[in-house]
């Protein structure tokens, strides 16, 4: 993550201050650089971060993935790219079935898969596109979307022809080449173009030799690299990359790889692809094709030794994986190699997005801390997202609550699940209580079930979280409600593997927060013991109606984490700002109702209650301004209770 | 400085908020501050900070000043601007004298030094204005031009008439009243605009009841405010705002006090004013006429006695005093009330300016830490200044070094003291470090005389320097010539009296910085030393043609002074920059020879002592960005030593 370079700026200084060496002077053409360079992935395109990796020998790796064909396989892949996301892949492409609608807003569709990975996954992606059997403006328009999308890279195939006896179009999209010649022409280099390259030949190629020149075409059009068909022979891969450097194709060439998954799988693939198992492959699948674990095993050894082979071969950099979207035999044979990086060390405390006009964003709210996806919907319609200082930007609105319920924004557990962890039948508040007390104890509940989610948290407690486990679940349990919390931090290496994030070297810092739901009786004691903390705490209060009580000054932001690095300006990627909490207010109070009241019937008593808590409880959320000393919250808390007793 | 008010927003917030009781939708008209505000003063109009500290029962003074005759003059008054300004003046005004081209670009007009005033010595500055015998192009240029030069207040007056025989002009400015008509006409709200009052009725008037009348005219014309001419006695001013009040003047009136400094100045200004001395100051006066300490002593206790019983009336809220551009007795006034308020604390670790488009400025590169009015001057065009971070901002140039040898901006010192201080002869190398070393020891040189500035240091070494005096003294004596030093802080509070500023209840935080002049043989060997410290030590090495060598990442800015403060984002006010530094580098440089070289005769050793100087060594700055540790910087230029010898 660190740029460490050590530049020699000689060559253009000196032109800048030649005939100023009395210092008569100054440069008029000073430029500098809009936003701290925290990561530099997100600045660069795809060709660069392969270039710059390549030129570093850093191996790396990407996957591929076809669109799912439910929303509940939608939302299974989704958690599949946030998983394998974590092991670093350069890039993922989603692939382009024509008959799929692949271009609609359908939560399925290839368009749709390709942007949740950009923009909620932070992943960089290429989606596949074909263009054979459609009209130019078919194809500018799926451009012109994936475009506003955020997508930066396209993968450019022919496609199958739709019928058997497939002709030419005169003037049409016949090849791949003449949808990257379209994609040159009217985009000219906002997209990085892949294209396929087939080291057995295309099989509808005239030969081998034909099929390397209509390569090299598309490569001279404006491709900018080639991933391969999957071959089974290193050999095959190594004898074609000579014989694209021969006829002077220059780009890198990315070997697909495809671990044989299964016994079926391999010979659907080998049926569409038309490629030819080698004997000595047959020869120890036959046997075994009913034992599932057999074949899988043997695919990853088969896969690994491949792959060892290409890399330690020096002329390849990266590999592309077939995942058919599964994750257990991709894993492994990326954990073997030592390909897989789980690098616990985040940019930035909550997960960037990919899109490019959130490149310079490095500030948010802390409220949706544990809904990052649905901060990234709410303020995808930002044309500028704060950089450096929250309260700088200007004021786009948050989007608008009704539009929010994204398939993937939704819980991921289905009704039955949540009623067990919920409750079945709420007998009064203290019933809500429990609920929260056992999410933050990891405890099952008095039926036996662990509650792992709750409406405002998609995931499990975080690690941090954990550090405030004991004082969470002594305030829960008495009613004080908690959604989101954080510690104190003075000063921790950026490198700590709770609390750190960004390059190393640096220091990162967080005033104690802490924000619940809680009953009016409780605000109003609260209220009294504030008072005792009036310079110390910054506290908001709102109810769902909107009744705000707050100190903080001028209603201005209060940066809650930082970050000093070196050589940098301060990073300051989470604040508590009194403005955007009246609209995480919405949404906060909405979730009781969406997520939990309607799981039961209407007019029921565990409605109600919901009902009741959401039309009369406050949300709170407290910062402690001394981040030196030990966190004050737990005592303004204590405070609270005892002037109720 | 804190503002720290709870806002009770349930009215506004609720009204965006009605019809979402369930959280179906969220407010689109959400309001930012642009800026943190750190310091209300920079935000405020002159009318509102009076209200405020009157609303606060904080008692305040102001300054009048006339603008100077010589240029000598203008230097002294700029200084006297600086020492005065430290007692914490609401405002101060600078008269207008249509006889000395108030309005033109000269150093020592009315315009210019009013300008100085606001925009180099940050003060809040009211210009005067009169209207008599002008035409209204003339007065509308005068109001561009103070508007452009960020001037926000006037005082609108009539002026003495050209010749004796006054007549009215038709449709002229005949009085005060039309230029407050045309001020408003003409500029809309954008200036605070204040009236004369005359305690005892002004001269000309018809009646003091007739010129009570007038007054009221002037201020429902709208002016904000009223200062009145000197009187002798607290009853008659006390008398008037009765009066004043009586007619429905409503704005607040200002006492014009005038400590009486000596009998010669007293009777010229009775004369000017036409007022009568009562015959009980005449009759202490008069014995002592030729004693100047006795009537000063004697007009201290008078004003002193005469502003106390103001004050304790309870209807006087802040004192404005005719300073006569004398600094001692206004002073004592001021003191024994007990309203000059040095206060330490500086709300940013830079003088702020008050120009309007400076408001939100609050980062600055280090290295015009000394030279805070060049960087004011090198910077006079931006349109925006950077506010949150130093590299968000787009890239203007900093002004041409050939124009800022603004007079104000030259050292203070004649030629014959700087000789004594830097040396009547050089005889090499070491002499000049000499110089260096006893700046820094504060002891006398070897003739005798202490060196109390240097080309690149206005003023004696700041307290903060002083924590690293012995070190710095160590390494001058060998050679490396600093000129811009600060220590690391690792959470000091903000209220610190050496390192502290902003608001109370916050931790300021310094990095270890270190710049210094020194040879190519030197830096050599540092360039050597630094490669151990890789990570930790960033730096920027320069020579007089721009060759430059830095390890900073990407060329981007490293933020050394940053503060936490309660319920606000991260302010961090200084950067080492990498572009601006190539600006300064054409400065630092040229100072050497502007300021120091051109003292000798061409062609004499000792100007070509410091030209070589000027050719040959390189401008360096260190970071240590390690700031909780203990500053390595000094390691670094030991270990640069050890390697040498």
């Amino acid at each position: 993550m660190v740029n460490e370079v050590q530049h020699t700026c000689s060559a253009s200084s000196s032109s800048k201050s030649d005939g100023s060496s009395s210092g008569s002077e100054s440069s008029k053409d000073n430029s500098r650089c809009s936003t701290p360079v925290l990561d530099t992935d997100r600045h660069e395109r795809l060709r660069e971060k392969m270039r710059r990796r390549q030129d570093a020998g850093d191996k790396w790796f990407s996957l591929e993935f076809f669109p799912p064909r439910t929303a509940n396989a939608a939302v299974n892949l989704i958690s599949r790219f946030d998983r394998m996301g974590a092991g670093g892949p350069l890039f993922i492409d989603v692939t382009w079935h024509p008959a799929g609608d692949p271009g609609s807003d359908k939560e399925t569709s290839s368009m749709i898969i390709a942007n949740t990975a950009v923009n909620y996954c932070g992943l960089e992606t290429i989606l596949h596109m074909t263009c054979c059997n459609q009209t130019k403006d078919d194809i500018t328009g799926h451009l012109q979307k994936a475009k506003r999308l955020g997508l930066k890279n396209i993968m450019a195939l022919r496609g199958d022809p739709a019928g058997e006896e497939w002709e030419e179009e005169v003037d049409g999209f016949n090849y791949a080449v003449d949808l990257v010649k379209h994609i040159r022409n009217e985009f000219d280099d906002y997209f990085d173009i892949c294209v396929a390259g087939y080291p057995k030949g295309h099989p509808e190629a005239e030969s081998y030799e034909a099929d390397l020149r209509h390569l090299k075409e598309k490569v001279f059009a404006g491709a900018d690299f080639i991933i391969t068909q999957l071959f089974f022979r290193p050999e095959t891969f190594l004898k074609f990359m000579k014989d694209c450097q021969a006829i002077g194709i220059t780009c890198p060439i990315i070997p697909g790889i495809f671990p044989i998954q299964g016994y079926h799988s391999l010979r659907q693939l080998v049926k569409l692809s038309k490629l030819e198992v080698p004997q000595e492959i047959k020869d120890v699948i036959e046997p075994i094709k009913d034992n599932d674990a057999a074949i899988r095993n043997y695919g990853v050894e088969l896969a690994v030794s491949m792959c060892r082979e290409l890399l330690d071969s020096g002329m390849v950099h990266g590999l592309h994986f077939y995942t058919l979207n599964r994750e257990v035999a991709t894993t492994e044979v990326l954990k073997r190699l030592g390909i897989w990086k789980e690098d616990p060390r985040r940019p930035l405390p909550w997960a960037v997005s990919a899109h490019p006009k959130r490149r310079v964003e490095d500030v948010r709210p802390i409220f949706w801390a544990s809904r990052p996806k649905s901060y990234i919907y709410r303020t995808q319609e930002w044309d500028d997202f704060p950089n450096g200082r929250w309260g700088n930007s200007s004021s786009p609105a948050f989007g608008e609550l009704k539009d929010y319920y994204l398939f993937y924004l939704k819980s991921k557990s289905p009704r039955e699940e949540l009623l067990k962890m919920w409750g079945e039948e709420l007998t009064g508040e203290e019933s809500v209580f429990e609920v929260f007390t056992c999410y933050i104890t990891g405890e099952p509940n008095r039926n036996g079930y662990k509650v792992t989610c709750m409406p405002w948290n998609d995931d499990p407690l975080a690690t941090e979280t954990n550090l405030l486990k004991d004082q969470l679940e002594k305030v829960n349990r008495r009613g004080i409600l908690t959604i989101n919390s954080q510690p104190n931090i003075n000063g921790k290496p950026s490198t700590d593997p709770i609390v750190g994030w960004g390059p190393s070297g640096g220091y990162v810092f967080q005033k104690a927060y802490l924000e619940f739901f809680t009953s009016s009786e409780i605000v109003t004691a609260l209220l009294k013991v504030l008072k005792k903390y009036e310079l110390r705490v910054n506290y908001h209060i709102v109810n769902v109606k909107g009744q705000n009580i707050t100190n903080a000054p001028d209603l201005q932001p209060n940066a809650v984490t930082w970050g000093i690095f070196p050589g940098r300006e301060i990073i300051q990627p989470t604040v508590v700002d009194p403005v955007s909490f009246l609209s995480w207010k919405d949404e906060a109070f909405a979730l009781w109702i969406e997520q939990w009241a309607k799981l039961y019937e209407e007019e029921s008593p565990s409605r109600m209650i919901i009902q009741y808590i959401h039309d009369n409880y406050y949300l709170v959320n407290l910062v402690d301004n001394d981040f030196p000393l030990e966190n004050c919250l737990w005592q303004v808390v204590e405070d609270t209770f005892e002037l109720l007793n």
